[in-house]
């Protein structure tokens, strides 16, 4: 009979547990969590303190009685592992109830401790106001704190994951909601453009964007806090909400010769085994393997938590499975849009040396002709050389969640840029379009690589090089509505063939359209008649998302 | 300069002339239709008719105007193709305003004819007040019974893709609607349990449904048409739709001298060519390649029609792109359901002498925790020896798409179930779960596979056979509100380890759950403790969906 020690109670270890369970009905499993609560819905807590989940008790998925029945796994809440003991194979737990103290022998330990938030150093930063959200204390808190002591102004520092969802969370509440974010954009694990549009939404929704600024002060100013940020701003407010990020807990797994690899999290093989023997360890507490390039990375995210532990749990139990790699699918809402990626960001890439290509598709979720049709934003990342896919980035109301998945499996399946023009993805008008985004996104990279449709990117167009022409392709009136960008001619696409004198075949003609579509067409017509053309990539759209200046017609 | 003519101006044909233009500015291509109309949206005709979309001229993507300015392409409507000579390389044209014919070369010639709508061969059918669905015209038709001659009964003949968004059209505009299906159940072209859930959306929403009949007169009696069908049921209607499906249009092609395959649709190579030099054919007119086991088969739908397009418009001005086959990925909206499928069917398989295995799943579109999530019903369909996915159907009310797109990508890459499992697709509780439905699929799959977790199907299962137990695992309130399976004993789950005297192990003990999630943990446990054990496949929601018998508690 195999004894299995598991160390956290949430999407890790609780399914490393019912996966044991479902395998080895012999096996004693014992659970222990220094907190109260057991699988609990972490990902669902900003949406209870907004008010969309309605029950605190739905957040409880298993109760530790329940855990019991089903499953007939020992659950210890509020019981802390303090030290492993591998010689002896024993952990030593404290029951924080009573404070006492006993050892408990494993065959088989799992650490699945996930990770703790990280307090930032600023004066003053830790205040009874002040909370991060990882638990269902957490969460108890922050709603007190605004329906016990009615909170009116929060303040969210960190625009990460956790940090918009609870903006938006605060301001269904009612509140006034400030964001304070270090980096220049909000949601920093993207890229900078692809982010753009979630100020937008965030300040159609009321909240004041603090990007590119730093708190370094808090102070206690009446009832309020008094948040110091760089650029001389100041901020108050009743609730003070801590976003910057997570850590993994590694203070147990390191005290017992457990090693880290180069991100700080727990360094593990593919069967998630630790460097001491049948000690395993999963979830956020864990360094990943990157799908894409094989990096150590900290990727803390619940879908691979709950992968690894349902390996680690069969592992435990005699199998011989394997984990195989992370990709980092991941999505946030944020108010009406969804912004998701999977795989490397340029940033990251570009960090890491690695070369890469990329394209920007804008378009509709669904044909544009069947109603409530809303933009997708897609920025499609792949390798020169391969033709694989890097990564991807989209941001729009609907439909994000499945061009990510799409590409996510592609990814996965090692499809090149040529192999998704083929995709054949489901189509009638409420649901997609006959050739989707994702397929436009493949025609443009492919026509890019086949050198059919070079392109120029907005940071790479100097509009004021005196070897290039400006031609702005679209019609006058979205020209007047929209801008256009400084120094460019205006002929539009149908008007293109019978103008062609106005352009000067000694200079290289850089086509603006909308979105980059009528831009393909205009670039093709011009090229095949001898002229050195550029499509402006992703059109007027992606320079706007860049932030690049836009001259009124 | 090449001289290119396409016969049919819609999907395929419109996308082959833009492209062949995009890469060849000095061609002469020249599109000619028989209809008024080009390159209008077909797919979105039941949704003007139902009033969704607003603007009739929203249909029409592309006028011959703007075609002829954007990408210089000829346009000749209400003109029609007679006749092809291949060794003079010329076709004959027939204006059909004026009745004058005439003769036009081509060096490339591509056919997008189309399919036209079966008529059956029922006495009385063609009437004024009869109507199939297929162009600007036939829509007119159906919209001036509806407003001027104010028809209001329907009877839609034929439960497939366009009669189904018919009859919801038709509801839409206050009609009482009969809907007649000669197969068992509508959508004949998804597997008879998946289609399930549409006959009671249709009922719930006033729909007359007649499957398994047969139409076999239709006369006029006053105003309004009499219907016989058999099993002496007598409808009657103002406005008859005739949506029995569709046959390739090959007249032209056959009288040149081009071949057809066994299906009947014109024979093409990868590359779109027809057996005869320099004449392409591509979209509903052609046959396809299926991508699952290669089989010829008659696939007629847009997505594929414009990736041919594209592909033949390449290869016309000298391109060398092949198309790769046909997965069938095709989603219906019916009312407040979607129902989806890609691949091969349970029913397409058998009849082909195909092995495989399958999988039922069911489970909530995102975060059951989440407000709004919705049941979702999977068939996975799989090859017992490479594990490759042959087929998928889901259905229900949101993320259809999604799914059937997550697993058209996987099939096209020739994933395996142990690689679905994988698959990391996005979470955040408005979006996903952890474990998508799609992991969990290839969980249960993965489980038969390797023997853990056997299944039993529901028409494979003899209730009487007194060698079989049958334990109903459901706690008693689900039994009372859902009734069970006749003979079978209530155990529920959470007691199952305390009860187990009251299973005989003689017998093989068949657990029934709701969906076959708790039904694989009492599987689990059981067969741990060494009895012989199966899971009702897909648990008690399969077994209704197969129409199986249910008794009351």
């Amino acid at each position: 009979m195999t004894k299995i020690l598991i160390v956290g109670g949430v999407a890790g270890g609780a399914s490393a547990a019912a996966r044991a369970r479902r395998l080895d009905e012999s096996a004693e499993i014992i659970m222990f969590d220094r907190g109260q609560y057991i699988s609990f819905a972490n990902c669902g807590l900003p949406y209870h303190i907004s008010g969309d989940i309605k029950q605190r008790q739905s957040l409880l998925l298993q109760t530790p009685a329940s855990f019991k029945q089903r499953f007939n796994v020992e659950v210890r809440v509020s019981q802390e592992v303090r030290s492993i003991n591998p010689e002896t194979k024993t952990i030593s737990v404290t029951d924080l109830t009573t404070g006492n103290s006993y050892d408990e022998s494993y065959d088989k330990l799992l650490l699945s401790p996930g990770a703790a938030p990280i307090t930032p150093p600023i004066p003053g930063f830790v205040t009874p106001k002040t909370f991060s959200l990882r638990s269902m204390n957490d969460m108890d808190g922050i709603l007190a704190q605004i329906e016990q002591h009615h909170a009116k102004r929060a303040c969210v520092v960190g625009g990460g994951f956790i940090g918009l969802e609870m903006v938006e969370a605060l301001v269904a509440r009612g509140l006034d909601v400030d964001l304070v974010e270090l980096n220049p954009h909000v949601m920093p694990n993207v890229d900078a453009e692809m982010a753009q549009p979630l100020a937008d939404e965030l300040e159609r929704n009321g909240v004041n964007l603090y990007t590119g600024h730093q708190l370094e002060r808090v102070e206690h100013v009446g009832s309020a806090l008094s948040l110091s940020l760089t650029n001389n701003v100041t901020l108050t407010c009743d609730l003070l909400i801590s976003a910057v990020g997570v850590r993994p807990e590694t203070t147990l797994a390191t005290d017992a010769g457990i090693k880290r690899g180069v991100s700080g999290a727990i360094k593990v093989d593919r069967y998630m085994r630790t460097n001491l023997d049948d000690i395993y360890a999963v979830g956020d507490a864990v360094e990943d393997c990157h799908f894409v390039d094989h990096s150590a990375r900290f990727i803390p995210l619940a879908g691979p938590a709950n992968r690894q532990g349902r390996i680690a749990g069969e592992n435990m139990v005699g199998g011989n499975v394997s984990y195989n790699n992370t990709q980092g699918s991941a999505i946030c809402k944020v108010f009406d849009l969804a912004i998701a990626q999977v795989g490397l960001t340029e940033k990251q890439l570009t960090a890491s040396n690695i070369a890469f290509c990329k394209t920007y598709v804008h378009g509709p979720d669904h044909a544009g002709y069947y109603p409530g049709a809303t933009p997708i934003s897609l920025k499609l990342i792949y390798c020169p050389n391969t033709q694989k896919i890097l990564g991807a980035q989209a941001v729009g109301q609907k439909g994000i969640d499945k061009r990510i998945d799409v590409l996510s499996v592609a990814q996965r399946a090692g499809l090149t840029i040529s192999q998704l023009k083929d995709l054949e993805l489901c189509y009638a008008p409420p649901f997609g379009s006959a050739k989707d985004i994702v397929n436009q996104a493949a025609f443009v990279a492919d026509n890019a690589i086949n050198g059919s449709s070079p392109v120029v990117y907005p940071n790479d167009l100097d509009i004021n090089d005196p070897a290039i022409l400006l031609v702005d392709i679209r019609n006058r009136p979205e020209l007047e509505k929209l801008g256009t960008i400084e120094h460019a001619i205006n002929i539009p696409l149908d008007s293109l063939r019978s103008q062609l004198s106005q352009l000067d075949k000694d200079k290289t003609i850089v086509i603006i359209c909308q979105v980059g579509l009528r831009g393909h067409v205009a670039t093709r017509l011009l090229s095949n008649l001898g002229y050195r053309t550029n499509n402006l990539a992703g059109g007027f759209k992606t320079w706007t998302m860049f932030g690049k200046p836009k001259v009124n017609v």
